[in-house]
């Protein structure tokens, strides 16, 4: 059995995008979830030293021992043995486009993913507006994402990026979280690809779990009223929930 | 024919990622070289623009009019076009732990990037030890490096990450530079394979047409002196190479 070792479901974007894909395809795989931290004595790293992953990040997957870690190459893993699942599109043309996207979002969108971290439980609304007046960066990011979905939509018809659900879309699902977490603004169609991909039903399973979770990680909160710092909040085992 | 856009040999290193594959395995390419820009109205910006590049950032591959941008992309969508050639190691463990290191370099090793930006002519003692007593970052991006590259060494035996040449040797061909131009300090295997990478007839192909290069870009020349910014020195016409 397959197994994904994945952060916190309320921020983890990196780990959100290969368990989306699983989930998406039904392949089996077992779930373990280690509490995000930056500290070497951790849980989190201990764990991910014991089995051998250099990188110190989530998501890994264990495959019969053979360790395989960073999003893309997973994604990349899975689509190489589950061969007869259309993980990727399978026109060849569609196939590369779709690495393009991906390989953008894998290095890129840096203003989106610095200034708007994904948050699924919160709603802060405030913030987007702050980030978006004082951070151009992501107005441009934005302005990528919406001109990249519109196109690709109309290309291939939806009702996902590549018409049928693929890793593409996986890649993109925690900028759809984001969006609704900072109010971000996005045109009409590409609110409606958003939010199905909100509505798709893997998405929906590990939103639940996020907000279920109510485990908060202070550095991954910059946002949350009164945890201030990584050594506040839920580091200092107070979950501000509701100061939201 | 396939056409390779590229940026500055001197400086462009995810440029030299695609070109060193293409040559490695002797594929039919041709190459376009674009003076590096960030100026919106430039030759630059402009070719990129107008084969549909959203990006505006090189490398670029398009074949039969198909563009495919972002290195990783071009690496996967080369492997998949020739795909009787090793351009990924034969062996599917072998070629998920090869991803993984390359997707590990196509997000990570920031402090090395930032503090160490390729510069094929340059030659930078003094910058090297500046940079590994300030950025505690670039120590640890080297010991990484070093123990990946030990590790693979030993596993697979040589000479190259996996044996044979392949797109992972690729990958790190633009951290053996900088290694060189900043003199920075290695254990002994990990030399020994960063010569054999400086050493191989494409990388040599590359740098001496990086060398006869000589078209200094500004932003690309943080340590270049007498340039100072990006409005400095080649970008106001006057390469500074006497200064190195």
């Amino acid at each position: 059995m397959l197994q994904l070792y994945i952060g916190n479901k309320n921020y983890s974007s990196w780990s959100l995008r290969p368990w989306l894909v699983l989930k998406a395809f039904d392949l089996p795989f077992h779930e373990i979830r280690l509490r995000l931290s930056q500290d070497a004595q951790s849980t989190f790293k201990r764990t991910l030293a014991s089995i051998g992953v250099p990188t110190g990040k989530v998501p890994v997957l264990v495959d019969d021992g053979l360790v395989v870690w960073d999003t893309l190459a997973i994604c990349e893993y899975l689509a190489e043995r589950f061969e007869h699942e259309p993980l990727w599109p399978q026109d060849a043309r569609a196939r590369a486009r779709a690495r393009s996207i991906c390989a953008e979002m894998h290095a890129g969108f840096t203003a989106l993913r610095t200034h708007c971290p994904m948050n699924i439980e919160a709603d802060l609304p405030d913030v987007g507006r702050r980030v978006l007046a004082q951070e151009a960066g992501v107005a441009l990011d934005l302005a990528r994402i919406a001109g990249m979905w519109g196109e690709l939509l109309a290309e291939h018809g939806g009702p996902w990026l590549f018409g049928a659900f693929s890793i593409a879309d996986a890649y993109f699902a925690p900028v759809c979280s984001r969006i609704q977490t900072y109010h971000l603004p996005l045109p009409q169609d590409a609110v409606a690809y958003q939010q199905r991909v909100l509505a798709h039903p893997a998405m929906q399973a590990w939103m639940a779990d996020a907000r279920a979770e109510k485990d908060f990680v202070g550095f991954d909160e910059p946002y949350r009223a009164g945890t201030g710092t990584a050594q506040g909040g839920a580091a200092a085992g107070q979950p501000a929930a509701d100061d939201l």
